[in-house]
């Protein structure tokens, strides 16, 4: 068998193929597991997760790897006052919805209560079921907000709330896959929250830990520095050629045979891949309709979290500007402090061009706006600008836009032939997190075990 | 100097770079040239395109070759009624728009004024330009529709103008885009109609000709069947690996290196190149966000164009089913009758796994509906399935969604490094029109000649 990926997809997928019983080979593209997660301790000491890095109520797959692992976790810090940039003038609030505007505060609660209860009639996993699928698809998230949402202010707030949930504009996302989504983390408005939300935990040593214990638990399976060129296929066999560095410090095509394979990769990257023969139409035109989103994560590294002093919570929500959500990312012995912001969307596109300092520059000039000069001048900056990253080409997560759910959503689990599909956005839960790209890693898994005759397991 | 891919841009690059005195070769994935251009005599004889067939007013590029080439033209077939069917009843009418429900017919009419007033005022080389650019690009076509258009007749009009155009449906493709592309090619109106418009003339001998003929005049310039993989770059220099056949009908990985590359492909298709390094974010994302249209082509052959008895003109428009658009594509001379219908958008992406004979039997059965049971049964049927055709996956044309020309836009024609951009959906005229494939090669050469210090021609 093998796996294409060592994202938590694919290593759940390894996983639970090994405990089948079954040969697996995993071929990664990088130097490292993780995929999308990915920790590092920067040259300050400070450890910081460049990608997904939380855990909340509901993900009880990842909670399940943590437990097994002994990893554990802590709350994500939110005491004390938000802050809110809005028309560039700052406010504190507490509580999910910034207050400065009683009116859009207010609208946007009523708007978040209106797409939950939207989001609950959605399934998760095939949202093109929906009576009302293709009305709802053929609407972006951002026409359903001009239309419904009466205030500017909480338009502003919906779109803040998009950016940092899609890592892209309310334009850019059919209203049936925004719904789908938040159903599959169970409500919009927990999406978006710290505590009770999908923010609510972080990992003591980060979050990618996890998948590097799985993937040393499968020992030779897992093949790093092996990005996947081509998959030929048939029925019930497939050969997978990897260009592999060999000793000799040279890239060569190795090529593995296979029964299956699983492919766990972005559905933007499975493009890159030639497959032969081709895949089908519908199948490709998915995949050419599924652009990952835009983020960066910035972290600015700081001696002590200052703003704790001042009864703040490091938390920021902003109605313009580059940093439209700021955290606070200290470790939880509070050695040091630390501020991540997200640059999303349009904004984060705007300043590809810029590089790292002239993001930096932005950056650090809006946390000074929030927090005072003093967040201005920190320790260190280090920025993951995924747009970049050239084995996912953006992120959090794939951001289907009007009419590819209800066109070629039905494609998005259904294997070619021998070739299975894992990966956060086939998941029927938690899709674009850590928990539904562990999910779908077992489906996967179940899928070719079922395939092959084996027993079926459950759990896990 | 290499150019990637033989398509009319492809062929217009290298061309006019040889013509500049530089040492050519052009990679060509396909075992023929013309990309989305391809001309094939069926079993029966009938010399069907089955891609990009017609020629229109303002398409000088386009009229040039054919001129240069000695390849003449003939009009479209328009004399008679055209069939409408609507809400399953078929009806006659004459001119362009549908005319059984008259309100409908005023609205649609009204639309396309208004449309194309709007369109007017959008750059077609640069819409992001336009002073409103952020609020036309956060709006889909369908979205103004759906609030600009009241009679229902009218907006099925409309979507099947767009399902005739773009193979997309209006919800998948951004206002702004919709504009600058009516734009390029004179008016939304123009782009729908036959006489005076896009479609009103064909090429005596199909039109592929063209291509052929000046891949003929480069010569061993041209390479076929060489996909390329990879494209290292650096300052002043290209190596492009591509997977040619050797002579013992073997593919090995072939290496050229040259100054500079004019990568002339669908933008769908460049994201599956492996760039070293990697494309900067914003170019990618640009990628990422450019589906292909979906669209089929389904030729039926008979032996006469026996509706012309009938006083009919053989195109049909259809507020639903499968074949929205028909034209009487048979031969100047009548000596058979074809009818050619596209099968587009939504529809395409539902009969994908209906494969080619599922197809035609959906084709026939509306073909019968319309022209009569003897339509039901030609001498022969034929099909271009694009979103299966590997390297192109899709047509006619890249559709941009919402926010993807003002979030990534101007990455389109930027070269990065010695890597240059051309193929259709860089026109600033015509841009997904063979006319725009040749100017984009035209202006691609122009960018390399200028980098290396050449003087820059005018016209050609």
């Amino acid at each position: 068998m093998v796996v294409v990926g060592a994202g938590y997809a694919g290593l759940s997928a390894a996983r639970n193929l090994v405990d089948a019983g079954l040969d697996v080979v995993v071929l990664e593209a990088r130097g490292r597991v993780g995929g999308r997660v990915w920790s590092e301790t920067t040259r300050a000491g400070a450890l910081v997760d460049h990608g997904g890095q939380w855990i909340g109520p509901g993900q009880h797959h990842l909670q399940g790897w943590a437990d097994d692992l002994g990893v554990t976790t802590f709350p994500t810090f939110g005491d004390g006052a938000n802050v809110e940039i809005r028309e560039g003038r700052r406010h504190l609030f507490t509580g999910l919805v910034p207050t400065s505007d009683r009116e859009g505060s207010a609208d946007a609660v009523a708007a978040l209560l209106e797409l939950d209860l939207l989001a609950h009639e959605v399934a998760p996993g095939e949202p093109w079921t929906h009576p009302d699928a293709i009305a709802l698809d053929r609407r972006t998230l951002g026409d359903w907000v001009v239309s419904e949402v009466g205030s500017a202010a909480a338009r502003a707030m919906i779109t803040t709330a998009t950016l940092g949930v899609f890592g892209a504009e309310p334009c850019e996302l059919s209203l049936l896959y925004a719904l789908a989504y938040a159903h599959g983390g169970g409500s919009m408005s927990a999406l978006l929250r710290t505590a009770g939300g999908a923010q609510e935990r972080r990992f003591h040593g980060g979050a990618q830990q996890m998948a590097v214990r799985v993937a040393e638990a499968l020992g030779d399976r897992v093949v790093l520095d092996a990005p996947v060129s081509s998959v030929r296929h048939g029925p019930g066999r497939v050969s997978v050629t990897a260009d592999r560095v060999t000793p000799d410090g040279h890239r060569r095509p190795w090529r593995v045979d296979a029964d299956r394979v699983v492919v766990a990769i972005p559905p933007a990257t499975q493009g890159r891949i030639a497959f032969d023969p081709p895949l089908p139409g519908r199948r490709d035109q998915l995949v050419q309709r599924s652009p990952m989103g835009s983020v960066t994560k910035i972290h600015a590294v700081y001696e002590r979290p200052f703003w704790r002093d001042e009864g703040l919570s490091g938390q920021v929500v902003a109605d313009t500007g580059a940093l439209r959500l700021v955290f606070d990312d200290s470790p939880d012995d509070a050695s040091h402090g630390v501020l991540m912001g997200f640059l999303a969307g349009h904004e984060d596109r705007i300043l590809d061009g810029s590089g790292t300092a002239g993001r930096a520059a932005v950056a650090l000039a809006e946390l000074a706006a929030a927090f005072g000069p003093v967040a201005g001048s920190p320790i260190e900056v280090v920025e993951q600008h995924w747009s970049a990253e050239p084995f996912t080409r953006g992120g959090p997560v794939a951001c289907l836009g009007p009419g590819v759910l209800t066109g070629c959503g039905p494609a998005l689990r259904e294997p070619v032939g021998p070739v299975h599909w894992a990966g956060t956005e086939t998941a029927t839960a938690w899709s674009g997190y850590i928990d539904g790209a562990i999910s779908s890693g077992l489906r996967a898994a179940d899928e070719v075990t079922a395939a092959l005759g084996r027993p079926v397991r459950q759990g896990a």
